[in-house]
């Protein structure tokens, strides 16, 4: 069911010792099972598939007391957290089981001939069809939900595309571990071999994302790594697509009126989602626009435990964290309102609150809203809305965009420019948690993700799948989704006009 | 409304000689004006993008007796085919403008607030939204359809997208008359000034796919060029997507039973597609399988006129298609079935037919399967289906793939492989000739495009559109889509359920 190898400095034949879940295997061999498992899924129907998501969902649930320790030890983030990332993790392969079996995410279409139209119009019946094996690059920050067995596992299994997945070298023992309560799982419920494997090694996931068996990348990281992968997905002589959430500054606006009303208030929310985990999310609030003379900076600085040293998922990123705090600090035009910047930390950080003006910003906006990603957040001072604004527009790309405003308030020009840099924009509340259902966008313009789809939410599977049309079909030769009877009663477009079932 | 710039060797100031349909303009204007358009046309109703499609269809189809005569003096396509396709590109424009009415083109989503799932949900809205300014580089084979006014163009606009098109240079002078026209509808039916804009020069072109203020390109074009274009939109700071159409072989398999049936039937049908429009098609069958003793080669060079010498599209487009046959015929495993290889021939093309074995594909199915964009075809002969599927499944990627049968033959084999290469399966009947419909799929697996979406049809729209989602937004911040009483009555999904207006 699944194979591990490891190999620190080549792709050739793996080290046994990783190799627990599966016999070693070179990456040649585990994608060419993965093929060979892609033969089997392309035809499996929607119940068969949910019930290895379910049988996933349920093996780790039933680990959870195994598994939660482990993660513990390996990134710090506390069992109460990732308890519940993990019936997070469960509850989203559920999800995307129910989804495939509902069916309107194969967009079946079905149009009958048409003599009139220009030109002539055959039978034509279009339906979404599995790529073929995937490779998934989890993230550090999220053990579960975007690792192993996460968002990108679990929606490209759902459309039947086998999954390599390179583990994470911040959570190598939970990954490990994880793969083989997955491949145990798929085993159990009849999955075809090979449908899923787990990896690990730099060269071995650089060898991945340019193998010829390979059809797709999704991958959860930093711009620069993610950047480097993308190129290599885009440089083959088949490019690929490389489906990359990758950095995001998540600008929060306190319109002046929400600031007079309640800026105790929103200085509470801002430092408990700032702080959260460390502040390793990648919808961390990291810039934050207030009115000049609100002392909105100065207020979070009061509330934060800036002699809280929490440690941090590896010292790799405490130290990125510190050198980008640093930097920020160094510069003329940024004052520390508040916290803690201690350059001798190894391994931990503590709550630090930055302060700049727009008219800063708009001079060196990408200085200035370079991810920092950990516990830090900055408060841009604003002179008026509209400077604001501009400065909000000269994000660029971001995953989430956040407006606090009093009831009334006429939003019009702020939902414009919110919507026009993020791919999600919240009223209220704090971007941190990406609630996971039909709904969710988790993916906005570059540099926060390299595509125009969603990493998160059910809509995640279209980047797994591509559209085939079959033309003047002989029924039996059709899906049995596009059968003129539609046997599976699912959602179709007939002759132009959307049928629920 | 719109602006020509034309400058041969900088992306610097235009020649004000082909800036007849607005004011010379740098490029950099040109962009300023799009994205300045942007701003009005991303708050457009569907209402009113539709009132700007139908006047562009509207003025095309008055103007198709002017256009036709310019369109076959550059292109010596001929008044009936070339006048056929005005009304396939005016239908293809009334066909978005009702599809973006109808709405389920938004995959509107909402979900409303759930506490009990993990993590509890908030109230979540879902959208698509226009990207932004959208390069098109039309295509020299379909100086209407596929150029200035064709489905690139339509299916960005229809979205609210503003267009700026590289004129193709094989039909110069059709593409400023296009591009005019264009413009004039779309000032006379109140778009924004700067939505669409037409521009020429080889150095524009790579200038406008570097442009930040681009934000996709689309592409119908050589595997070469469109590389060549790739390579920049992917090598960006910020990459953006490029949507190519780029080469297809498009495979057809004569079954035994089919071609014992009606081998000449099938012959004189594979003749006149492939020798259609001087075989000048992205969807020319340019691979046809046939059993070997079947003489089906043979059968086929009987009924072409090898004494045609037919226009192509260019000097430049004849020269390669000659070279390409050329290589094909050098070699000892190829034979010349019938037709006539002249290599002195400027700018015509002669019906070709060439023929091979199956072992001899699959031992160079590289070379053999290079696109000859003309009218030649290679019959491939082979000494089982299983042989024919093995050399069908190396071609890796195809827009169409075909397989003729007799009635109650299993292809459940033939299907699946067909399925895996191809964009849109046939059975029966040619590939040249694409409907535009709701169900119609034009784009393959690399080499025959560069995405997972289609370049023809309703959903070729989903290209230049990305997802935002709306967290905890007053009714009064939401598209009108998305508000609780639906009052544009569109398809939308709420709480899972999909609801049809």
């Amino acid at each position: 069911m699944t194979s591990t190898i490891d190999t620190a400095s080549t792709s050739g034949p793996a080290s046994p010792s990783a190799a627990s879940a599966g016999a070693a295997a070179s990456l040649d061999e585990v994608i060419a099972a993965a093929r060979a498992a892609f033969a089997v899924s392309v035809a499996s129907s929607a119940e068969q598939r949910a019930t290895w998501l379910t049988a996933i969902a349920d093996a780790l649930d039933a680990a959870r007391d195994e598994l939660v320790p482990i993660a513990d030890a390996e990134t710090h983030l506390g069992p109460a957290r990732l308890n519940g990332e993990v019936a997070r993790t469960t509850a989203q392969l559920r999800l995307f089981a129910t989804a495939i079996v509902e069916g309107s995410y194969l967009e079946a279409t079905v149009d009958h001939p048409d003599a009139t139209t220009t030109p002539p119009r055959p039978d034509l019946r279009r339906i979404l069809r599995p790529l073929g094996p995937v490779a998934v690059f989890g993230a550090s920050n999220f053990p579960f939900a975007f690792s192993v067995a996460g968002g990108d596992t679990a929606s490209a299994l759902a459309t039947g595309c086998p999954v390599i997945v390179k583990g994470h070298s911040a959570h190598p023992r939970l990954s490990l571990r994880t793969a083989e309560i997955v491949a145990e799982a798929l085993r159990d419920a009849g999955a075809p071999e090979g449908l899923f494997a787990h990896i690990v090694g730099r060269e071995n996931g650089t060898a991945l994302v340019q193998h010829p068996g390979i059809r797709a990348v999704g991958f959860t990281g930093s711009l620069h790594g993610g950047r480097v992968l993308f190129d290599l997905a885009s440089s083959r002589p088949d490019p690929i697509p490389f489906y990359g959430e990758l950095s995001a500054v998540n600008p929060v606006l306190v319109t002046p009126d929400a600031a007079a009303a309640r800026a105790d208030e929103l200085a509470a929310g801002l430092a408990g989602s700032f702080t959260l985990g460390a502040g390793q999310f990648c919808t961390n609030p990291g810039v934050v626009f207030a009115p000049v003379g609100s002392g909105f900076a100065e207020r979070v600085a009061a509330v934060i435990d800036a002699d809280a040293a929490v440690p941090m998922l590896t010292d790799g990123i405490a130290a990125a964290w510190a050198a980008g705090v640093d930097e920020l600090v160094e510069r003329d035009d940024v004052r520390v309102a508040g916290g803690r910047v201690d350059a001798d930390a190894v391994g931990t950080g503590s709550a630090v609150v930055l302060t700049t003006t727009a008219e800063a910003v708009l001079a060196d906006p990408s200085s200035l809203y370079a991810e920092c990603f950990g516990p830090s957040t900055l408060v841009v001072e604003y002179e008026s809305v509209d400077q604001a604004l501009e400065a909000i527009a000269a994000v660029g790309g971001t995953l989430t965009a956040t407006v606090h405003a009093e009831p009334g308030e006429d939003l019009t020009a702020v939902v414009a420019v919110l919507s026009e840099i993020a791919g999600r924009v919240l009223f209220g509340g704090w971007p941190t948690g990406v609630a996971v259902s039909w709904a969710q966008q988790h993916g906005g313009p570059w540099p926060s993700s390299s595509s125009i789809h969603t990493s998160v939410g059910v809509t995640a599977m279209r980047r797994f799948l591509r559209p085939v049309a079959y033309q003047d079909a002989p029924e039996s030769a059709l899906p049995l989704e596009l059968r003129d009877a539609n046997p599976l009663g699912i959602p179709r477009r007939v002759d132009g006009v959307l049928q629920v079932g």
